[in-house]
C-alpha cells in the first residue's frame, strides 16, 4: 500500500479529538479523511481544526464511503459493537476504543463479525504503547529479571469521574481497572483467578451509585505469578501509574513521570514536581504510538498489536473481580466463562 | 533510678551478640552485667569481647542474681515462654525477641505472668525503631497524608534461611511476615481480616518442608484501610524493605537505603548501589534504638513501647493468614480467637 | 492578524527540517508556505514531506514573495547576516538560528538593519523554551530560592562534531558554550567578567585543529553571582545538560531527563536508563515552543522573547572566554567591547 | 602488638569528645587511657562519661606517661605544632586534627620532628573515611570511569561559624576549603595551579572580619584534570557535600545523604527529607573509621593513611587560593613554595 491510509473518525469527543490530531498531523502514512459524530457541531469543530472536508452526523455515511480504508471508533461504549459489525461488513479496518462492550456475548458477536470479514481490529489499550511500559514489557520478555514472581500495578486517578458516568460505567473494575488487567496480561500472561476487595473512601455518593472508589485486586496467573492492583479514584498529587515486576533475577520498576525535572531544596525539604496530572498528559505519546502501530499493521498487513481477544479477556477478568467483591471469595476466570457459555 | 540498669543477656547467638554490643557500649544508663547461654563457649566469647565477668550456661543462675535488674531474652523461640515466666517471677524486667511463641495459649500464659509480676515486657519488633519507619509512623499519625486508605509493605529477604530452620519456623507467616504484620499495626491500626495467597517459586525443597517462599497477603483493617504485604524469600539485589501509605491528602513512601550514595553513569546506564544486604545491616540503628527505648522505659517507669499484646496480635494475624492460604478464602481474626478460646 | 502567519524557511538541513515539521504540523496560527535551500533537492525533500508547493534554491525569491510574512533562517552561519539584512529590508519578521555571526561588527550591522525595518527578530536559543529551564527561570525570577549566589551549568555533548566543522566553528566557546552563556544570562543576568581554562582530552586532532574539547568557564555577574560552566565534547552516557542555582533561601537543580523511567535492580546494582542521547531528543519540545513563541510574538505584536541583543551578548562572552584562555587571566567583557569599538 | 593501644586525648572540646567516645567504645584494639585539657573541668566531664581515671590539665603530664602509646591532638590549632614536636620526642604516635598549622614553616618543623622520631602521624582529614568518598576514591582509582577529566566539589555549610572564630581562622580557604583541597588530592592527585574568586553574600560582618563567605576555586591538576570547588558558608537546607568526577568512560556522583528515606507526595509536590544538618551528623562514620584506621596503622605498623605531607599540601593550595583571590589571577603552587623557601 503506497497511498496514505484513508481514515474515518467516528466520535469527536475528548479521545476522538486526540486521535484526530494525531492522524491529521503526526502519523505518517495516514490521512484523516472524514469525521462523523451524532453531534454534528462537534464533528465540524474537529474537521475545521484539521481542514477535513468530509463531515457527517451519520456514521453510516462514512462506512458507505468506498474511499475510506479504516475507521477509528471513539463514540459511546454502547455503539461500539454495532459499529464494529457494520464497519467489518463494509470491509473497513477498525481501531476501537476500549471497552468493546461490558457484555461478553456482545463482544463475541463483534469479534465474530471481524473474523468473518477478515479486517484488522485494534483495541485502544493505549498504555501498552507508553514508552515506559513498552520498555517494561520488552525487558520482562527478554528475561532481564529472570522468571517473574510478582507484579504490582498502582493505578490511581487524580479525581473521580462525574457520578452520571459512574452510574453507567459498569463499575470500577470494568471502567478503570480494565486498563490494569490489560497491562497485567501484557506484562505477565494469562490470569486464572482473581480476588478483589474494596471500599468507598472518597465520596459516599459513589457508593450510593453502586460503585466503590478504592480497590485492591489480587491476580493469580497461569504461570504462577502473583499480581496486585491498587486503584483509587482520587489522589491529591495527580495521576499515579506505577508498575513493579519482581523476578528470580531482579526487579523492574516504572515510576511516574513529571513535566519537568526541577528540584528545589529549601528549609522545609527537597521538593520535586508532581507527576503528570492525568491520562491526557501522561499518555500523550501512547495515544500517538498506538495509532502509528494501527496504521503500520494495516499498511504492512501485520497482526494487530492489540487484538479483539485482548479486548475481551480484561472484561472477563473485570467480571470475575466484581463477582469476587460481591461474594467475598477468590473467583476463577473459568467461572465467568461458564456463566457466559 | 540513678545507677545504671544491670542487664543480663540470655542467649549469645547472632541477635544476642548485637544486643550485647549495644548494651555494653552504646546504651547510656545500662550495663551488661551477665551472659547466659546453654553453650557456655558462646557465652564466654561474648563476655570476653566486652569484659563481662559474670558468665553462665544456666539462665536460672542469672535470674537468681539479685543484682540483675532486667533480662534480654535472645535464646531459642521455644525457651521464650518459660524464661519470661521465670524472669517475671524473679521480678526482672524483660526484653524478649519475637516471637514470644507460635502458640497463642503459651503466649497468654507468659503475658499473664508478666501482668501478675508487674514487670515491664518489651518485644523485639525492632523495625519500629528504624529511623525511616519511626518517621513514617509519626507522619501518618500526625495526619500528614490525611486519612489512610491503602498500605503496601514490600518485605523480601535476600536468601532463604536453612531448611532445618524453615521446618521448625512455623512457616513464612509466623517467621517472616510477622514483622510486617507488626509494621502494619504500628502504622495503621488493628487488622480485622486476612486473605493470603502464595507459592513455592525459589526452592522446591521449601515446598517439601511444608512452607512457601512467595506470599501476598491482603489485610483489611478495622478503620477501613486495605493493606497488602508481599514477601519473597529470595531477591538477587539484597534486602527489600519498602512501605507506602496512601491517604486522602497524600502518599508516603519509604524506599530502601544503601550503604553509599555513589552513582555511576556509563555507556550502559546509570547505576546506583544496592540496598543494605540484610537485616543486620539495614536495622543496625533499629536494634540499638529498641534497646535504648527499653532501658528508658524501665528507668523512667514509662509504658513499654512494644507490649506483650503487640507481641501477641501479629501471631493471631499470622495464624489467620495460614488458615486463609490453606482454605483459599479470606479469614477474620475473630475466627482464630474463637479457636483459641 | 487573523489569517495564519505565512512562513518561509531558508535552509533545509538538520535544524531546518525540525522547524519545517513544527511549523507544518504543530504550530497553531502558522503555515509553512515556502522553502528555500541552495541545495534544491534538500528543499524539495522537505517540501514533499509537508506538501509545500513553493520551493526554490534562491532565498531571494522567497524574500521577494509578498505573501510571506516571516522567515526562519536555518542556513549556514555565514549567510545569517546578509539574509537578516535582506529579510529586514523586505519587511519580513525573522527567526534566525544562533549564532547571528561570530563577528561583533557583522552582528551589529544585522541588528541595525532589523531596528531600521522595525521587524521582529528572534534568535534560536531554543534551550530557553525547554520545559525544565523555563521553569527554572520562572522559579529563580519569582525568588523561590531567594537571591541567587551561585550558578552551575553542566553541558556536555555525547561526541565531538566532525573536525571540518570544528575548524570553521570559531572554537568551543563560540560553538558550544554560547548556549550556556545564553542560559546564564537567561537565569541570572548580565555577565561582567570571564575566566576560562581548558584542554584537549578526548581527541588530539581537535587540538591540531586549534580547539579544545574540555573547558571550565567561571563567570562573574553584575549582580555578584558567581557561575561555572563545564563543557566536554564527549561523554559515554549521552547528552548531559544540568543546571544548579544556589541562593540565599534554597537551591534549584535541573537534572537530565531520560526516555523512560524504568529501573532495574539486579545482583550488580540498581540501573536507570541513560538520558536522551543528544539535543534533537532532549530539546524536541524546546524547538517546538520557540517557534510557537515566535509566531505568537509576531501575531500579537509582542516583544521578541529572544532579541537581537540576546543573540549578540553571548558572542561577547565567548570572545572574552577565548581571550581568557589565550592570555591565562580573567577578562572583563568591557575589554571585548573596547576592541570592537 | 597484642595489648590494646593506650591512647591519650589532648583537647576535650567538640571534636575531642567524638574521638573520646569512639576510642572508648567503638575502636577495637584501643583504650582511652588519659585525657588532658587546659580546661580541667572539660577533661573531667569526658573522663567521667567513659570512666577514664587519668585526667590532667597539663598535656605534658600525659606525654611523660610511659604507658601511653599514642596521642590524639584535638586542642586549639596553635598548639598543634608544639604538641606534635613534644609527642614525637616522647615517642608517641600521633593523630592530629587538621590543620597542623596555617604556616608552612611551622608545619615543616613539626613534620621534621615526626620524621626524626620515627613515629606515625595521621592528620584528621576525616572525609576520606566517609563511606561515600571512600567508595568514590576506590571507583576512580580502579578506572571505573576511565581517565578523569573533571572534578566538581560542592561543599556548603549550613551556617557560618562565630565571627571571633572567622577572625583567627586564616580565612575560608584555610578553614573550610582545606577539606575540599584534601578531597581533591585524594580523588585526583596533585594540584599545580589555582584560580579563586569569591564574595561576601551572606553576612557583611564576615567581610569586615576580612573574609568571604562565597568562593569558587578552579584547580588545575598535574594530570590535566580540571576541578572546581564551590563553597558557601550558609545554606537554608543543611550541609551540602557532593562530588562529581567526570572521565573518559563515565561519570561518578556522590549526592547528599539524609537521615531517612521518607518521601511525601501531596498537592504541593513530592517532598524528601533534608540532608544531614552538619558535619557531626554527616561524618559520624568517618570520624569513627579514621580512628580505627589510625589504630590499625599503629598496631600493624602500616603507613599512615593520611600523612604529614597530606596535612601540608592542602595548606599550600589554600595559600595559593588566597593569593589568587587577592591578586585576581591564577597562581601556581610553585609560587607558594618559593615564597616559603
Amino acid at each position: 500500500m503506497n497511498a496514505r491510509l484513508q481514515i474515518g473518525l467516528i466520535g469527536a469527543g475528548r479521545i476522538g479529538k486526540i486521535h484526530a490530531e494525531n492522524v491529521a498531523t503526526r502519523v505518517r502514512g495516514a490521512q484523516l479523511a472524514a469525521i462523523a459524530d451524532v453531534n454534528r457541531a462537534a464533528a465540524e469543530e474537529v474537521a475545521n481544526e484539521w481542514n477535513i472536508p468530509n463531515v457527517t452526523d451519520d456514521a453510516r455515511a462514512l462506512l458507505d464511503d468506498k474511499t475510506i480504508d479504516a475507521v477509528v471508533i471513539a463514540s459511546a461504549t454502547d455503539t461500539h459493537v454495532p459499529l464494529i459489525e457494520q464497519a467489518a461488513a463494509a470491509g473497513k479496518h477498525i481501531f476501537c476504543e476500549k471497552p468493546i462492550s461490558n457484555e461478553l456475548a456482545k463482544i463475541d458477536r463483534a469479534l465474530d463479525a471481524v473474523k468473518r470479514a477478515g479486517v484488522k481490529l485494534q483495541i485502544g489499550f493505549n498504555r501498552r504503547f507508553d514508552p515506559n511500559f513498552l520498555k517494561a514489557q520488552k525487558l520482562v520478555a527478554e528475561g532481564r529479571i529472570g522468571t517473574p514472581h510478582l507484579l504490582h500495578i498502582i493505578s490511581r486517578d487524580p479525581s473521580p469521574p462525574p457520578l452520571e458516568y459512574i452510574r453507567v460505567s459498569g463499575g470500577i473494575f470494568l471502567d478503570m481497572t480494565i486498563h490494569d488487567f490489560d497491562m497485567a496480561r501484557y506484562l505477565i500472561g494469562e490470569v486464572s483467578e482473581v480476588y478483589a476487595t474494596g471500599d468507598v473512601r472518597i465520596d459516599p455518593a459513589i457508593g450510593t451509585a453502586g460503585d466503590i472508589d478504592l480497590a485492591v485486586t489480587v491476580l493469580r496467573f497461569e504461570n504462577g505469578v502473583i499480581g496486585t492492583i491498587d486503584n483509587s479514584r482520587g489522589t491529591s498529587y495527580g495521576y499515579d501509574q506505577r508498575i513493579e515486576v519482581f523476578g528470580s533475577h531482579g526487579a523492574l520498576t516504572i515510576s511516574n513521570e513529571a513535566p519537568d525535572a526541577a528540584v528545589i531544596s529549601d528549609t522545609n525539604g527537597i521538593h520535586a514536581s508532581l507527576p503528570y496530572y492525568f491520562f491526557l498528559e501522561r499518555y500523550t505519546a501512547a495515544y500517538l504510538e498506538e495509532m502509528r502501530a494501527f496504521v503500520e499493521a494495516v499498511r504492512q498487513d501485520r497482526p494487530s498489536p492489540v487484538t479483539g481477544r485482548d479486548g475481551r479477556v480484561p472484561v472477563v477478568i473485570a467480571l470475575a473481580a466484581k463477582k469476587s467483591l460481591d461474594e467475598h471469595r477468590p473467583v476463577r476466570l473459568s467461572e465467568i466463562e461458564m456463566q457466559n457459555a
